[in-house]
């Protein structure tokens, strides 16, 4: 089980006595999560004008404190209104494709295919998967569902020297990584992976139905098999409002 | 070496023909960054009222793009400039200390004490240091610093009845995980740990100096030893625009 911030950080977050001032809209925040408790999953907030009038502020400060439970992920629009939203999808690191981490969660994975094409690899490609620069890679870049909700957008590099004419085989809105294993027996021994957090591109949030400048999780993989050969090369950029990362270290 | 994103992706990620509809600032955004890499790390960017100019777009637009620049840690203020800022800090993911981590990089890391404090464990927390609910914790809190930036917030906490009287041997401005190791033997065994992406609080920010509301990386972390026994509760908060964290996977 991943740890949770137990209440007693979460006191001592909020806190601000030491400086004494508190954004109007903070405090807003602050009694809303309270309230999100209570509705529970689903939980229909009152509207702008309500929550202005019950705690006294301008809707623009109720407008602030529901901007940032948004971009945390606390809260959903649906419809005109706004819900309590359910907590994050956990997606383990590891060699396990995004398909088997939200199956785990007992979601229905999916994937839409955005781009396909082939390309020449620059130079920093070409180092990554290790052939020559200019040398062609296949780029799959795919919209990641679960239970049908845009959470991401995951591009691929393959070198087609490696894996030629693979789309006369592979169904690119199936999971990669089954094909990989089961279709051609490559096997995933090990991947580099850097984490960061960056803000959506415009592009970026039309294909994944967020407003732009939401910030996402980035995550950057080579995966190499057995041999140490690469295999591909990965960009994924994950909802941060939708998802956090679990691992265990030893 | 962790994967940085090859230029491809990048040419792919700006792109946005099949919309149509590049929103002006993002398009002074892509601009600047040429122009980061121009100028390299360190170079002064030219003034707001220039910029508007010589993209002829109003200095709200302007302004628009260097704060998301912010935001991602491309750019930093500097005095009353904005200068092109240096890589992220890349930390790794590993049982090894935020100390270790930056002086791998060839930088000066060190913590400044913010809180030190006794508290009775809430019953999360409790399940979490295996200890009775009430019990006493010693709740560590440092700003983390790298050549005397503020880059993050850890909060350490830790059971009194394991580690008693700490405080009387153990300097909190230097490194916990050394202390435990070298003075107590403890020895970490594993980690479970959870990144997501939150906004800074009013108070957060104020420790750490950066705008409210700004990305962090929230790190939540359980520590163990070769006996199953949980050692630490960490709670670590790092600057969105200076951290990313690396690992590999087998």
């Amino acid at each position: 089980m991943a740890p949770e911030t137990p209440s007693v950080t979460g006191a001592v977050r909020a806190g601000v006595p030491e400086h004494g001032r508190v954004p109007k809209y903070y405090t807003v925040k602050t009694a809303l999560a309270g309230l999100l408790d209570e509705l529970g999953e689903g939980g229909l907030l009152p509207t702008e004008r309500d929550l202005a009038v019950r705690f006294e502020v301008s809707r623009e400060t109720v407008r602030q404190a529901i901007r940032e439970l948004l971009i945390e992920g606390r809260v959903r629009r649906q419809g005109r209104g706004t819900v309590v939203a359910g907590p994050k999808l956990l997606q383990p690191l590891s060699l396990a494709s995004y398909t088997e981490g939200v199956r785990r969660q007992g979601r229905t994975p999916g994937r839409r295919v955005v781009t396909c094409e082939m390309l020449p690899a620059d130079p920093e490609l070409a180092a990554a998967l290790d052939i020559r620069p200019g040398g062609d890679v296949l780029h799959l870049e795919r919209v990641l569902l679960a239970d049908n909700d845009r959470v991401g957008l995951e591009s691929t590099y393959l070198s087609d020297a490696r894996f030629p004419r693979l789309l006369d085989t592979f169904d690119p809105s199936t999971s990669l990584y089954a094909y990989l294993r089961e279709r051609l027996g490559v096997r995933f021994a090990e991947a580099e992976e850097r984490i960061e957090t960056v803000l959506a591109t415009p592009r970026e949030a039309l294909l994944i139905g967020t407003s732009p400048a939401l910030p996402m999780l980035l995550m950057n993989r080579i995966s190499r098999d057995d041999d140490d050969r690469p295999i591909e090369r990965v960009r994924g950029l994950y909802r941060g409002d939708r998802f956090s990362f679990t691992t265990v270290l030893r």
